[in-house]
């Protein structure tokens, strides 16, 4: 060891027995774990008590996972309540049924501003007249999913121009929820009308769920979580996927040094994507590109199960899109208090 | 009318014709109220239909109360099952019972973090040793709920240095659910060992809920929201009031000019006053202070219930502090998907 090693062994040993190098040394294990380093204030009895005291926390989060199973059962109790509702939207919307005069009363709370706006209704009606003169009877509520795909942000950000003329074909999305003796899972059923995209009436999308702590980490526990999703297979009418694009590249003959055009396939940007989701695989581990997307898609699946599907006619009109903003929550909770 | 006026009556007239001060006017009347704007952009026979599918979202929402007053129920069945947890849990902080060797074991997930430490560790444990020879025995977790406030923000605001001594005393807080045919409420009960502060062994504050839509905004419900809340009276031992403090003011006789020195109770900052809560009155409206320490009170209210009394040890370790952060969601949901 020359003179200079000999030192550096000094300076580390003084450090080990300096108070103030010795509390920055701790600092710097405080951040690795935080818990750890309260724990270690502790003294060695109350510390164990402390451990008893995480026991019984975890059997807490195993009775947590229970109580979120029976909220899931509730759940799927309360779907067939609201299904006539839904199925008597879907009839209105794709104009099978036309509502009563009773059933469209509705009472504005916005009684003065539409005093206000007196005389532009009156100029907007009479405009409106002469286009239901020219045009034909709209049927139904034209383009009633659509526009609430062009109105949620995270809807529309995976909206293409492409898309919009299929989505308007798109007349009820419903929610399914798996059956009491089934692993938890949802699916959701997007159901066209018959259409010049694809054969398909129904496209799915199945999200399976998890409501179990995880044994390696049980506290950070909150509910049941979504896994894994699959989508499904879309018939498209020859030339009509648009979730794929042609394109042209040149390609030399290597021996002779002429070229050729040949047109290849790649994938393109679109809504229909989403029926062909990233498969999480246990084997290997998804890039962090691929982790992005897959959380996206599973918020996405999410936002469609407790925001759009319950209450699209206020996604439709705009009235569920001012709450979001208001309350600063756009991440719907499935069962917010306050 | 003089010359100038009657420009003035020109110009207005003018933009009522000019597209563009009409579409200017239509931007002001859309920003007041988004929905009725899209509503007026449609057909009077599709706004016709809209309407009905907003009374069948109307009936939806009495469907989602129905649904949250049993999510309620499960709650109260459930605090059944956590109870006997809870209850040993007070018993280890308090010292009555000294938890079994099994009953302590815990298996860090730091195993490598645990190594590096391992030094200061041995250092730690002769000063703990020390001080364990100069103290009397530490009984159960001492300061537990102590320590609890003092990490959540939400609580050490309101905590004062004179608060402290007092809390030291506090040996549980139990979340007691309104029963099935009572109107929806859950009251938080502080349980006090002993003390020279107060006769109270038990202090209470409950908060009333309510499930129901609102008839005059229905789509604004998002389940129980806490309408109110009761305190209750603290049995102050003479002098020990936290809640008040004694000033000394000079007074004036007005006729002979003298002046003399009285004292005055005035209110003082305290969490105590955590039970002297703002009334809420149907005859009189709160001004903006008072409406925001109500919202804040309903805020630490249901984060007792939500978070603090159910997974009380992870706060004083630090471990729900850390949660909290990295999931962003420092407000709870009740049953938080994903």
């Amino acid at each position: 060891m020359d003179a200079d090693n000999e030192a550096k062994g000094k300076v580390s040993d003084q450090a080990m027995q300096n108070p103030q190098a010795l509390a920055a040394l701790q600092d710097k294990i405080d951040s690795v774990s935080h818990s750890a380093s309260i724990m270690d204030s502790l003294p060695k009895s109350v510390k164990r008590r402390v451990n008893a005291l995480k026991n019984l926390q975890v059997n807490s989060t195993h009775i947590e996972a229970k109580f979120y199973k029976e909220v899931h059962e509730l759940e799927r109790k309360y779907s067939a309540l609201y299904q006539p509702l839904f199925d008597k939207r879907r009839n209105i919307v794709s104009g099978e049924v036309e509502p009563t005069d009773e059933e469209c009363e509705w009472q504005s709370d916005h009684e003065d501003e539409a005093a206000l706006a007196e005389d532009l209704k009156k100029k907007a009606a009479i405009e409106e007249k002469t286009e239901d003169a020219n045009e034909e009877k709209p049927k139904g509520v034209p383009e009633f999913w659509l526009t609430i795909f062009r109105s949620v942000d995270m809807l529309s950000d995976m909206l293409q121009e492409h898309d919009e003329p299929i989505l308007k074909h798109l007349q009820d999305i419903k929610v399914i929820f798996s059956g009491p003796d089934q692993p938890m899972s949802f699916t959701l059923e997007f159901r066209f009308e018959p259409n010049e995209y694809f054969t398909n009436t129904v496209l799915t999308k199945v999200y399976k769920m998890k409501s179990e702590p995880d044994a390696e980490d049980p506290f950070s526990f909150e509910g049941p979580e979504i896994i894994d999703c699959d989508g499904c297979e879309i018939d498209w009418h020859k030339g009509k996927d648009v979730t794929v694009k042609t394109i042209k590249k040149k390609q030399k003959h290597k021996g002779r040094g002429t070229a050729r055009v040949i047109t290849k396939q790649v994938p393109n940007d679109s809504f229909f994507n989403f029926f062909n989701p990233i498969k999480v695989s246990p084997d290997r581990e998804l890039d962090e590109d691929s982790e992005y997307t897959l959380a996206t898609d599973f918020e996405i699946g999410h936002f469609f199960r407790e925001r759009i599907v319950p209450r699209a006619v206020l996604y439709f009109t705009g009235e569920a899109l001012e709450d979001d903003e208001s309350t600063g929550n756009p991440q719907p909770a499935e069962c917010k208090q306050q």
